[in-house]
């Protein structure tokens, strides 16, 4: 290919709207072009980047087994229906009606196209186990569309859905998945990606992993223990308190806070410590809007997916009016009014000399002693997990948190599916059986920008040799000198004939526009054909990486490229 | 691969929703699922067919210079409003809001998305002429999607589009392209489809052509020319009038013709061949109901598509009311009332002593003669040729007309896209121009059906080897039998390490079912193992299309069995 006729523009500046690096590189170096928010169009480089990336995983999805098979964009709601997703899931999920009135849906994801697809076929305990695959455009009506590839509205995506009679078998299965995720981003360049337990979400199910690339750009925030190995994603991280009674227990005593609203400002005003204080926070149901107050120790967070998935239904930011019955910024659990549902993080349990709002404008208490005062509370785990917090496996003070893209999932979901689609089979005693499925995705995309992520410079991406567009960039340096014209054309000949992918630069340009070009695409080898490089009989070769950078004779110099390309796929 | 983990049922009764062939047997065979009407998911071995065909259609694409690329499924309606044809096409375009009721489209085609990608980029004359192409899934609201993979709603296309600094260089690209399209139907098994010059319909543009699959299951209605190869779609043919006027000119006189609606009816009640009549047709206008007659020699069928061209807008047939001012089943020329936009074909103009409707109830006329009683009447073409009517290329009455499946189509657009869009390059004189443009697509899974119609049996498809799921079915007839396992097993493994694609069915079933299987599969080699082969040492090998019938020893069968599948994949 020549880059001459390569369609796409490169440039330097970095655009204004770029937050993170993969996306500013993949715009200046002619990848991608921005068609609506969260919705691009694929310049060829890219395209072969993701085509590559496609073959990895067709390959790992084959060796365990795995049957590609295609579904729909399109689906009629009534296969959502039959899940109960049609109405659980938010406006992420595109519903739209047909010519002729007929309700769809835009896929998010194929459970329900899955269990379509194979609720015939397998009704013998004999045809399990499997598992069927497919690469596929996705759409999801993100809110906030952002960071370029990495959380965009369309995408491609690798979908899995494997049916078991077991879940020991799921168990075997999952595992095996798991290996075989953990394959794929090796050969794709980022072996360092962990997996970490995660929350099924909207997903269903119980058990769940995600594998996350560390990096700071990321928008999950990974909990890991280094002292035992545990990790989580934060939603799905236990949060561990010890215990911290004092002694003795003061009287609640009523005070007045004029102007302290925040927990901050109470705590300060009052000289306390905020773990010495219970804060409120207001949430409102979705459907209907009625108030949730979650009380938790001052200084903690409250994990949204904890209590989402502790309530049952989805919950906003409360707005709190003056008919709630709730005294915004003065809540406390003692002589709370309204009809608020009320929860309690077990942060608080057992806690007394405590600090929290008395329900009255403008006035606190001091001395709140939970087991004293809120004598039926119930406690929960509904807090985030803080830096130096105790690891839920191994008891330690260890705790770090480190930001991560997410590249991968894997769920085990269980009958959530088989069940509210009514897929059976008969087991070998004779019964009927709802089969057990799991699940296992990985965005396209989305890998292809966290590799970009890891792997670049300020010049542009670095792209491993298992997915980059090309393998050699070939440069002819002053192309309007014969002999450096003559050579780079026979070597670029040469070059493609023993199946090396070759981008080649033959136009009579600058050699700092031909590099900086070439830094944009990233391609690992180069090889450069110059009239100096004439002089000597030579051509450089050198990597993006800067690992190596050599000469070879003019005359070896196709045989030398194609061994350090033969070398370097070897190495994958 | 083991037919017995092959998910998908194959079933021998006909399913009462399938009218072709092809439909019959991918679902017979496992091949498709019924999700809605149109849309369809694939099992395994059509995924595996239809990404052979990808990789031909990738293969062809890339020799002509093309660049792969992807384009979105969903987009902006803005897009489509600056083309124009988000208000003129109608609802085969799905439209609909997103989550923050912004308009968007599905693409059903990508002229729009083709042309913002490369908007920018093609802003000289140096980056002409170029060509991207994509294999992505589209959407068309078909009303009446049917005959499976033939007529659907969602698809997957390889479209193309080529750009151009003059209509010279577009034709020579067209022509270019013209050639691979025939090198794609050759290698996917269907050297014989033929290209006919046809209509451009919303693409724009004048010059198209649509490549045919003859088939009687076919929706087009194909003209040629036998003596001359003038090849037309039925709707793109002109037709020639042969002038048949008549002497004397009889008087115009008005006759009851008491419940004679139809022209026929008129016809044999007056005793008159229905060449001598002249029949009203009525359509009304999609945008306001305006009525249009279009006056026609009574044995000719309209041509909509020249009709639609004509008006320049879209029309439906007409329901006459009382209102109207028309007096259905009476209506003529002479006398006519009401405000509807009148039109004549051309095979009416000079004709004289016509059967007419006389605008009043229960009367015609008889006598008419168009060059005196209708004297500003304009005449065009508008009628539908008849077989064994005069190609309009070489003069003859030779016309013939076949059915046929549209397998592909290529469009010399012009600059309609560029120039709505804005879309313009500096010259090399310094001018400003619009880009011209071509686009060529070709619809994958209508392609793997095409194929099917022309290649099968009673009783299953007989799959090319090019585009095959797989290219051996190999038997073990008598899986029980510990020799015939062992032998098979081996012989498996040998044709798979020897890079073969092999689908292998041990399960200890009869041979009939078997081999029923295999010939819904459809894989073009198979090989038997069977306990009477074994006492021989044989293996059968046989093809599907039973060109082949032969045995090999055990010892060389792998040998064999390769030697024939290199011999056929050279032979392509």
């Amino acid at each position: 290919m020549k880059l001459e006729k390569l369609v796409g523009e490169r440039f330097k500046e970095r655009p204004s709207d770029c937050v993170v690096d993969s996306h500013a590189l993949m715009v200046r170096g002619g990848y991608m072009k921005y068609v609506a928010n969260g919705i691009f169009s694929s310049y060829m480089p890219l395209k072969r980047i993701t085509r590559k990336i496609e073959g990895i995983l067709r390959e790992e999805m084959d060796k365990i087994d795995g049957q590609e098979v295609s579904f729909p964009v399109v689906m009629p709601a009534t296969l959502w229906q039959e899940s109960g997703r049609y109405e659980s899931i938010g406006k992420e999920l595109v519903r739209f009606s047909d010519r002729n009135g007929s309700p769809v849906v835009l896929g998010m994801t194929h459970e329900e196209a899955a269990v379509q697809l194979v609720r015939e076929y397998g009704q013998s305990y004999m045809k399990y186990p499997f598992m069927i695959y497919q690469i596929q455009t996705k759409f999801r009506d993100e809110a906030r569309p952002k960071s370029g590839l990495i959380r965009v509205r369309e995408f491609t995506m690798k979908d899995a859905y494997s049916f078991h009679t077991s879940q020991a078998d799921l168990e075997e299965y999952y595992d095996r998945c798991h290996k075989a995720y953990e394959r794929i981003f090796a050969r794709a360049g980022i072996p360092e990606v962990v997996s970490v337990a995660s929350d099924s979400g909207m997903m269903g199910g119980s058990i769940s992993h995600e594998f996350m690339l560390l990096t700071d750009i990321g928008e999950d925030s990974i909990v890991i223990c280094p002292e035992c190995g545990y990790r989580a994603n934060m939603e799905a991280a236990e949060n561990i308190i010890e215990y911290t009674r004092t002694t003795p227990s003061e009287e609640l005593t009523k005070v007045y806070t004029p102007n302290k609203h925040t927990i901050e400002e109470v705590c300060t005003f009052l000289g306390c410590d905020e773990k010495s204080s219970c804060k409120a926070v207001v949430y409102q149901r979705n459907s209907d809007d009625r108030y949730v107050v979650l009380f938790l120790r001052g200084d903690l967070e409250v994990n949204e997916t904890k209590l989402t998935n502790f309530l049952g239904f989805d919950i906003h930011p409360a707005v709190i009016t003056l008919e709630s019955g709730l005294n915004a910024g003065f809540i406390g659990p003692v002589g709370l009014g309204g009809d608020a549902i009320v929860l309690y993080d077990r942060s608080l349990k057992g806690m007394n000399n405590l600090v929290c709002g008395a329900n009255e404008e403008e006035h606190h208490y001091t001395g709140l002693d939970m087991e004293r005062d809120v004598p039926n509370a119930e406690y929960h785990d509904f807090a985030k997990i803080q830096a130096g917090g105790i690891c839920p496996v191994c008891g330690k003070h260890s705790i770090t948190i480190s930001r991560g893209i997410e590249v991968g999932n894997i769920f085990q979901l269980g009958t959530k599916y088989t069940r509210s689609m009514g897929m059976t089979y008969t087991d070998s005693e004779g019964n009927t059986q709802h089969p057990i499925m799991g699940c296992y995705g990985i965005g396209v995309g989305r890998l292809a920008a966290a590799i970009c992520e890891v792997h670049h410079d300020d010049y542009g991406p670095i792209w491993p040799i298992s997915i980059a567009p090309w393998q050699v960039h070939l440069c002819a340096v002053r192309a309007d000198d014969a002999e450096v014209k003559a050579y780079a054309d026979k070597l670029y000949e040469e070059l493609e004939s023993r199946g090396i992918e070759v981008i080649y630069d033959d136009r009579n340009i600058s050699a700092g526009v031909m590099f900086s070009d070439a830094d944009l695409l990233g391609v690992p080898y180069r090889a450069v054909v110059s009239p100096r490089n004439m002089k000597q009989n030579i051509v450089e070769i050198s990597s993006r990486d800067k690992s190596i950078k050599t000469t070879a004779s003019v005359e070896t110099a196709a045989e030398e490229i194609a061994k350090i390309i033969s070398d370097a796929l070897a190495a994958i």
